[in-house]
């Protein structure tokens, strides 16, 4: 585990590929013998610290996905716990960020969007969607929201990152918007 | 500029760490003597890929400043356009990519939040908001989305992104519901 962090921490400062594997094994203290005994190549250890950085993120959409709650609360609540982890945890951002640099970013929105797009559904089903408001357009709608507050969260690096903080609580000042609409009410 | 774009798709599908100049002359088929002779480094050639991919976002900025219309209107009307500057041409999205790994991203909102901001803020005075959305939310909730469109779009090489149409058209789904809210009218 702490060779995973350390790689992700020399992917995040220089990219997937601006990071020679000699680096990581510094930054990781250990012999490039013990690296390669457990990852041939870098893309297998990059593989490792996606699959390590996106697995928290698979237990919470299995957990919003089990919870007692009306299907809207639960659809922001994902959105809202997705944008905490980006924020609390430099290995998820990392894992983010190389799935997107290594094939463009579609294997982090496809493990939420299913879910969204469900519970969206859900929500329209049971009223609580303005009949104006197709779960299709608050589905993409909830993806922008979240998208829009990873990149916000993905410096150069994960120290910068790390210093950026509040952007649930700003996910949420959004969220409010959203709800209610910024047109005045007489609209 | 011929050695701008070569520059920027080399950018584009290896990132600024995993380019090297060697490879830039080879698909601008240039010698490294022509190339240095235009710029001395890496950074100074992907500087120069920021500055001319960024040029016409500031004219975009320049051309809404002056618009006349209602601020809302011009506030989301400069929204559409950067997304569809993004989708429509690859150096703009290179440096909006290179200015994200290479200074934590601040270069390119910095250039339109202000206008937003501005716009937002005389949207408020006008009473072209609900008196419940405040100027800093809207601005924010627009940055989301402008942001949330730009990931969508930054694949791992353009012509992934190239492939990725229609975002202008989903930014103005998303910004439909924005306007009336998607909780049921008698909310």
């Amino acid at each position: 585990m702490l060779l995973i962090r350390a790689a992700a921490d020399e992917f995040s400062r220089q990219g997937f590929h601006g990071t020679s594997l000699s680096r990581i094994c510094k930054a990781a203290e250990i012999s490039m013998g013990a690296l390669t005994f457990h990852f041939s190549s870098k893309a297998e250890l990059a593989d490792a610290v996606v699959e390590t950085g996106l697995s928290p993120v698979r237990a919470l959409v299995e957990h919003v996905a089990q919870r007692q709650a009306p299907p809207l609360e639960r659809a922001v609540g994902l959105a809202m716990e997705l944008t905490r982890l980006l924020e609390a945890d430099p290995l998820v951002r990392c894992a983010v960020r190389l799935s997107r640099e290594r094939t463009g970013g579609s294997a982090w929105p496809a493990l939420w969007r299913p879910l969204v797009s469900s519970l969206a559904s859900q929500a329209h089903e049971s009223g609580q969607l303005d009949v104006g408001a197709l779960p299709d357009d608050v589905t993409l709608l909830i993806e922008l929201l979240v998208r829009g507050s990873e990149v916000s969260l993905q410096g150069a690096d994960t120290s910068a990152a790390a210093g950026h903080d509040g952007s649930v609580a700003r996910l949420q000042r959004s969220w409010r918007l959203v709800l209610n609409g910024i047109a005045p009410a007489a609209h």
